[in-house]
């Protein structure tokens, strides 16, 4: 584990003044930021149009800073500055940074703006296809999209497969083969469980998770948990309502998070405001000795993936934890615990069952839905599968690894906004950080005073590790450093294979 | 009165050039205006730190955009461009955009520095001056202030008074010989209607005032009537709370604007909300045709009093308001109206009292806090009162003015904020915006159908009035020409004492 060197006394001029143009372009960012949470929670309808406006011309004002000859100059300058004589963490942003330049200056303007102009038509395509169930007509935008992936692969490059240049936008460093192989692995070892699982049929009555449940009632009971178990305060936050929930933040004490409310589905509010608060907790944990640089954020998708999915699930869909809360949300829904229990919640709000939607999906078949869409795309950027083959190729997969098939494309490969916003390489994050969401659990929990607390739903230890082992770096390390500094081991799907065997075989009477 | 030519063909080049630039200046002050808003209405406290710097380094990159070299030549380069060839709209622009790019460019970059850090300072020293009610403490800082302010007036340039240059950053146009004889008139002529008033007494009970009034009942019945009467609709523009009640916008169809709640003292926020509903629908009515442009906002602090002042007296102190809206007052707050009547309300709103404190000023006091505070500007710009004076000059003209002299400098010479923060020459807009208030009012009312519907509580036809003749121009207008174009008349206290006199002499029996 690298510590944090104490700042060294360095040659003020060129790094300095690197820094300022950082902040300038942070500070820019934040702007953007919040013209973008602004327009999902509180602008009023009217505004969308201009708004939009606003949105791109700053976008194109931030790229132009970053890319300017100014700024190469600037860096060319820092970087000539004897490395013995910089801090580690001025070392680390001066390779970031280097990296970020040479990304955004691989790409020629016209390329970007095609590449804008096509996300916004196959988006807009990807719409009106997946209200009027009809793949066909989205089909040319998402084939125009894919080629100028390819062509993005390209010009970014990469050793061994173009995939790797998509993932590294995501998850810096991270090789597709390594993907393939932990896919493999996960698929392998959780395949039988699933079908142990659905084979043992279920008892359980679910009713429970619709019963009636105010909006307001479940936003304060989201908070509580959230400001007592996760450590989310409102002096450094803010929790909205929008369609689609999200985390953003303009520093690392100023963190929104968003989420949505059903009152006749209470997990949605629940799950959904622990998730982001994961994201919320990751961002608030980094040092501030970074703040106001390209550093001053999570490391990649997965790493902040692992820390919702840490919240949401292994806390939040804990044993230990319904145990402790169950009384809270006697509290706040008597009509919801109404002849139940902590231990029937705690069963509830795990059922597992294979179904159409992603974002529904349980511990035991998410990664099953990931896996497909990563073979898909893979299959798409080798040229293996046509765009016009992918709803069958898309069923088929469904049929081999849930055994449910839609029964229409806007259920099934129409689902997500993924591949029309030119999201590609980005869905095997989402598994990777289940399973390191797990890995650093296991590891954390070596330590005998954060396991006690997992007990007693006192996460207040485990806060500490992961601020420690994982927030406060930001971007300093990548993915892989976090992983083996946190754990001493790369990632792997061994400790969540093991997690899920031990939870389901438990509740389904394996 | 100028009506917009229609877009003529222009040659596109070095206009549409400098266009672009100014696009993207005003983007970038809507991410500023965005920022400032958050911060006063959502932001968590925490935030307060990084979000400063946010906008300090944007505040920089703003003036940098405007003052560059690249501006520079775009403007002069279309400046160039023959103007017969040029649409008025496009005139306009230029004109303004010379005015604002020679204001910034005329100040030394460690000048605005120094000014910037003196405000600051002296912001500082005034909060705690005015907590410990020690003028002493808050003295130097505002000499500092004071001698950078005629620096200003002196880089910036001015014909015949100092105190011109600084009238001008408010309202463009506007000269001190010309306040001066305004409120000179205004003050010979409303004294003596004011100490009848004073003499009269006052048998009306002001309890009803302070009768308990839910928050979320105000707001409801503030934004029923800002909709209803006065137009402002939720799809362009939210309400929300801070300490202090401004509006902003971010474009004409993004509009904010805040209040605050006192449940025991509703006019606060009622009357606040519709002060800013004049503000909004000022800013919510410029033409589409000026959008991102330097035109797209309001022609001067003055111009837009008027609007503020408009709906929040004219309209919403008025007896036909109260006639027609006393019912819905007592439909949201039966407490209050219990034994009331229109007649009742009306008169309790209307309230004459001399008092200390200037925003808690009614229609004939008002503006005498602001003559005094002309004046005093006058004095100390010339030299002829020094900053050890003040105080002491403060109470003599509240003596002289108003008959009531602060126990405390906290409620004398230290109650606004303005001084503090370099903002001299400003008062007089507040004041400039009650006359023009009235004087716009009674030439709408030239109109049958405008003057029927003031009498029904029916304001849509004054509302487009207003529209057409003061908030499609924005700034292509000058005041001056704003109001001669609107009332055919030259700004005068006329109207105004016109207007105390006959709704006073009926409400005080005189």
């Amino acid at each position: 584990m690298t510590v944090t060197a104490p700042q060294q006394v360095a040659p003020a001029g060129p790094l300095d003044a690197l820094k300022r143009r950082l902040n300038l372009i942070s500070d820019l960012g934040a702007a953007q930021g919040l013209l973008s949470w602004d327009q999902e929670t509180q602008m009023p309808e009217d505004a969308a149009r201009v708004r939009g406006l606003q949105m791109s011309s700053l976008a194109g004002l931030s790229h132009h800073l970053l890319t300017s000859d100014e700024t190469r100059a600037l860096l060319e300058a820092a970087e000539a500055v004897d490395t013995g004589q910089l801090s580690e963490v001025d070392v680390d942003l001066l390779r970031v940074t280097r990296r970020d330049f040479d990304k955004a200056t691989k790409l020629p303007t016209a390329f970007v703006e095609d590449v804008s102009q096509a996300r916004n038509e196959a988006h807009h395509a990807w719409i009106k296809a997946r209200a009027d169930n009809d793949f066909a007509s989205f089909a040319p935008y998402l084939e125009r999209v894919l080629s100028l992936t390819r062509q993005y692969a390209e010009l970014i490059g990469y050793d061994q497969h173009p995939y790797d240049a998509l993932l590294d936008d995501y998850e810096p460093g991270m090789k597709t083969a390594h993907v393939r192989q932990i896919f493999a692995d996960l698929r392998e070892r959780t395949l039988p469980l699933l079908r142990s699982i659905v084979a043992a049929g279920d008892a359980t009555d679910y009713g429970v998770l619709t019963r009636s449940f105010p909006a307001a009632a479940q936003r304060q009971l989201s908070l509580k948990v959230a400001e007592e178990a996760f450590g989310l305060l409102p002096s450094f936050s803010r929790l909205d309502e929008s369609a689609h929930p999200f985390q953003t933040n303009f520093s690392a004490d100023d963190i929104r998070i968003t989420t949505r409310f059903d009152e006749h589905y209470f997990p949605m509010s629940l799950f959904g405001t622990w998730h982001e608060t994961g994201h919320a907790m990751y961002e608030h944990g980094v040092s501030s000795e970074l703040e106001r640089t390209p550093l001053a954020r999570g490391a990649s998708l997965g790493v902040h993936e692992s820390q919702s999915r840490l919240f949401e699930n292994l806390l939040g869909r804990s044993k230990a934890f319904w145990q402790h809360y169950f009384a809270e949300l006697a509290q706040a829904a008597p009509e919801v615990a109404a002849g139940q229990s902590a231990e029937s919640i705690y069963r509830a709000v795990n059922r597992v069952e294979p179904s159409l939607i992603r974002v529904e999906a349980d511990e035991v078949t998410y990664n099953f839905h990931i896996m497909l869409r990563f073979e898909l795309e893979l299959a798409l950027i080798e040229g293996e599968l046509s765009v016009a083959d992918l709803p069958d190729a898309w069923n088929a997969k469904m049929q081999e690894y849930l055994g449910v098939v839609p029964d229409s494309d806007s259920e099934g490969v129409l689902q997500d906004i993924h591949w029309s916003a030119g999201l590609i390489g980005y869905f095997p994050t989402y598994s990777l950080g289940n399973l390191l969401s797990v890995q650093l659990l296991e590891a954390a929990s070596q330590n005998p005073e954060i396991a006690a607390g997992l007990q007693n739903a006192d996460y207040a230890p485990l806060r500490e590790w992961l601020r420690v082992n994982v927030h406060q770096y930001g971007r300093r390390h990548t993915p892989a450093q976090i992983v083996e500094g946190a754990t001493g081991q790369p990632l792997s799907a061994d400790a969540y294979v093991k997690y899920l065997f031990e939870k389901y075989a438990e509740i389904y009477g394996l």
